[in-house]
């Protein structure tokens, strides 16, 4: 789906690496929540509380996922997901936009 | 108020100077819509098709605002005010948080 209907959309941004990773908290009604971000081209590794899924919607990016040995490129359209209480690198090459779902 | 309720977020981001200056559409119940936004630090121009109050939620900007020949400081907190069809210079010197209210 394109938007998210029916939802509270927080203020404030979630800033990150000097703002080179920027998100905006947007909460459910079934008090799930989603963050809708962008990554400017760089190296960052983000570590994780909830499991996640990240879903991309515009840029380039590599992922270095938990347990694996090679980096990976995720298309745009395609997701990735992150266990709970762990690690992953993402190279971002071009800028990217991405949704990040809480499990 | 910090976040805004019942509302529909857009998924895609919108994104411009090579996304140093990227933001989220928030559309409300009554029409209208809002975009919540960040600009990286540089120097950027934009014009206007409706008028636009900008809120400045984090960072360190000056403006130059139509028919002004001084660049104004906008602490965090306050907004500016920039007519319909028009244009405006922003300079941004520390990551800049913004919400824009189109009238």
């Amino acid at each position: 789906m394109s938007q998210f209907e029916n939802v509270t959309a927080v203020k404030a941004a979630n800033i990150y690496y000097d703002g080179k990773v920027t998100s905006r908290t947007v909460l459910f009604p079934d008090g799930s929540q989603k963050t809708l971000g962008i990554m400017m081209p760089g190296d960052y590794e983000f570590g994780t509380e909830a499991a996640e899924i990240m879903e991309m919607l515009a840029g380039d990016v590599e992922v270095l996922l938990p347990g694996e040995t090679e980096w990976k490129a995720i298309p745009v359209g395609e997701t990735f997901e992150v266990p709970a209480n762990s690690k992953f690198g993402i190279k971002v090459k071009t800028v990217a936009d991405y949704c990040c779902s809480y499990l």
